[in-house]
């Protein structure tokens, strides 16, 4: 168990199981030691977590939830691809927020995943990032995220 | 020619002609092992296939249409970058459908293009992949597809 | 100071200051020799410059225009992770434009960006391109650039 597998502990942070992709698509690759994730998104069951927009349907604080629950599914995907996460660094995350056209505070509700990925890993889960706001998402998600990954020697 | 440029003409695909960018931009780049390619969508001579949104303008089955002829595309550009598919394996796609706010199956859509890289690539066109819905794309094309590809030894 | 400093110079162009991240995440990271910069826009002050989406609020011209100021932001990113952009090479650009759904020109708008990168840094200012509607952004801002650059050596 690495050092960060042991913080998750401490913090009560339990990863979700993986699931099989929505999709013909594979949940991550890696190329050298660049690890790309498949945009995530947060479920529960068959069903999204706090489906529709934000502004709309969605709270903000709903989405900082989903976002949230998002980054944990990345970091188990992270896990599973480098064997722990101690080998693992964030490299940059896109996010994709469903929004009204009127809400315009998407960092706020990506900052959850931004703030977790830091919180588990430290600096090394400090990253690039670009927040976008679509009109919906696919199985009406609130959050989408795609990342890209660093794996250390 | 190539074992996957053999398996295309057994399959009957025929890959589409380059032409050139819409805007000032070009195809793809070379850095290190990995080759970044343009947004592409497909069109029929200088208008949109199958222009619109996916839950009005355009179902599911005319815009994996415009999905798989986008997917052709990318692998002609991808042949051009590195002289044979051979050399070919797909990372990650992110796929851009067009969509009404209640049109919640994007990936059924970007499917058709994941599945013609696998049938024509087999392992190395399994990808990572994240799919997004936006309310329109330019030229009022219903699909989007970006690319990052890795050029093997 | 580099050569693309003085050509700077010589044609007028001030990069702006940079400004801290809007959220919690870092303006570049460098892996290998590919430097990620986070999703950039431009803004005047504390507000977004020119609010609103190509179609209605704002203009043709005006996005360029934030387009142009988005392309000098990243310039200015970039100058500050290679210390000069001698050694800067533009590889990928992602465009995002607020759009209305009639607006379909969104590539008109992302090229003042990558005319900008051209006349700036010639043959290596030349990029891959994906551009995108979104029916809004972060702020309320019309157009959005996420890149990825390469550090020669």
């Amino acid at each position: 168990m690495g050092q960060v597998e042991k913080r998750l502990q401490e913090l009560g942070i339990q990863l979700p199981e993986l699931v099989s992709p929505k999709g013909s698509y594979v949940l991550f690759k890696q190329v050298g030691d660049l690890i790309f994730v498949s945009g995530q998104s947060a479920f529960q069951g068959e069903e999204a977590l706090y489906p529709g927009r934000v502004g709309a349907e969605v709270t903000v604080e709903q989405a900082r939830e989903a976002a949230c629950e998002t980054g944990k599914l990345i970091l188990a995907i992270l896990q599973q691809a480098a064997g722990t996460l101690d080998r693992i660094e964030i490299v940059k995350v896109t996010g994709y927020v469903a929004s009204t056209p009127e809400f315009s505070q998407q960092p706020l509700v990506m900052n959850a995943l931004s703030d977790l990925f830091s919180q588990i890993l430290g600096e090394r889960g400090r990253h690039v990032r670009a927040t976008i706001a679509t009109s919906n998402l696919a199985f009406h998600c609130c959050v989408e995220a795609e990342t890209v990954a660093r794996l250390l020697p």
